[in-house]
């Protein structure tokens, strides 16, 4: 078998012959990266037929990382090649959606930035509905859906029906910010700690105080804050980090429009402003131990940012 | 040219014109993954050649995630794919380095529990000194490079000497023990932030406050904090988490010794050494909004893990 065929368990339409004739490097590593990866993946069968379907459903809530395809993980794209249908919404890059198999059922479940996306309580609904049918749903999630992926919802809605659920984890969309900046999250000596929050709250605490874990020693990842800015910029500042710390600011990392800007706190707002930025991404914020921020990124405040895409903000 | 060729931009001893003639939807499938992974990995060449080697050298600091390989991002396999030579530490899973061509040259910079690994110094040296000579380096830490993974200091060396340094990010540890409990790291109304930390600190700070973040609606994970677990627990308990809070133990998780354990703060460190708990491990604890602790994961105390290694803890 190839690496393809093991790695996906679809059958391929060459015949084997023709593969195990091939010589050279080159069929070595594909032999020895498809043993590796059988014997790390045993529980993998090939797409569902009508008759198992009647037999048994399934639910993966899936991480699909930052965005760009080849983020997702080994594991990742074969439960996309193996479900009969997938839930996305719009964090999900549509490149990621062509690793899925043709004719998989799609189903969108969230509109674009500022619209409304479907009810939590609609979207737990009909998954576990597909599940019951004895079909392989994938709900495919930005980032890593056990970090603000509201996975512990659909966790409960699918042991509730007793469906089995897996999760996939994902690169988390601080892992993908620090990658694309060059910057490390945890310095020894600078931060010890990582702190992932979100200044975006829900209905019974829409304004969360997303600063309050950030101190000497710490970097904070801030997820869905851009229009919190202000407010957890001025909250630092109360609390003792100076206006002219950097800030980091990753806007769609790995997807075709991904941009980097250089802030400081007290800047932030106005370059979130001045640069149009209203949609998704990171804010990076690493207070030093000793308060005094003395290590910045490579796209630090009044600096050209690196890379083809970067744009050094006002 | 096939997924393969593609993905890994190695010549496939197979004629074009065999698998050009292949019809059905799985040769769709493979054409359609192809051009994705293509479009969105432009930078890509094939592995560097003599004359290319006396040009230029080129550091990735690829995250191989918490062990299985499959675990890997396809960009992560892809660096492994393109590597002259390979510096990984004990923390890497052997399946893992399956993933390399034949022949790659493999360098062991650390070893086994409790024995001495390379000093960080001399870790920076070498990946240099390789680079220098043109080479393509891959560095392939554990987890995420950017969490815990002392990425900073190489790539501060790497810029010290010219080196252009690339960072892949992979899953961090706190992601795929979450995954493989089968629990979320935040949940509405419950944690609202996720805290990333360790208890084994450095010579300046060998015994760093890893609980200072801890509080209601957080999530910590700590990582290497095994052997620094009844202080840690002990702190908890003063800043006011009940002695039954549930901590879920994650120890190697996705590899072959995987194995879950379900302890509370106040039996945590006694867990740990009646079920011989020395390694790699994450200790996920919980500190719900409100203060009391009301939502456990599926491995809650007392309770009978789930999965084929888990084991209830005394």
């Amino acid at each position: 078998m190839t690496l393809l065929q093991r790695l996906f368990h679809i059958p391929l339409f060459v015949p084997v012959q023709t593969l195990a004739l091939a010589s050279g490097p080159a069929s070595l590593i594909l032999a020895r990266v498809g043993r590796t990866l059988d014997r790390m993946t045993p529980q993998l069968s090939a797409p569902s037929t009508p008759k198992e379907r009647q037999a048994k459903g399934h639910i993966a809530l899936v991480g699909a990382g930052p965005g760009a395809a080849d983020l997702l993980t080994l594991r990742a794209v074969k439960r996309l090649q193996q479900a009969d249908v997938i839930f996305y919404d719009r964090l999900v890059d549509p490149e990621v959606l062509e690793l899925a198999r043709p004719g998989t059922e799609m189903v969108f479940v969230g509109k674009h930035v500022g619209a409304h996306s479907w009810p939590q309580e609609k979207i737990n609904r009909v998954i576990v509905t597909e599940a019951l049918k004895g079909r392989r749903v994938v709900r495919l999630k930005s980032g890593d859906p056990g970090i603000f992926g509201r996975a512990s919802e659909e966790m409960e809605a699918a042991d509730e029906a007793g469906i089995p659920v897996e999760l996939v984890p994902g690169i988390t969309a601080a892992s993908a910010a620090g990658a694309a900046l060059g910057r490390s999250l945890t310095s020894r000596g600078v931060a010890n700690a990582l702190v992932l929050t979100t200044g975006t709250g829900c209905a019974s605490d829409p304004f969360p105080d997303c600063t309050r874990l950030s101190g000497p020693g710490t970097t904070t990842a801030f997820y869905m804050s851009v229009r919190q800015a202000r407010r957890l910029a001025d909250q630092l500042m109360q609390k003792g980090l100076p206006a002219d710390s950097p800030v980091d600011i990753a806007v769609e990392v790995s997807k075709p429009g991904e941009r980097h800007f250089a802030a400081t706190v007290g800047s932030l707002a106005d370059v979130i402003a001045a640069c149009h930025i209203t949609g998704c991404a990171i804010l990076l914020v690493t207070w030093p131990e000793g308060g005094v921020p003395t290590v910045q990124s490579q796209t630090a405040a009044g600096q050209t940012a690196e890379g083809p895409k970067a744009v050094t903000a006002v």
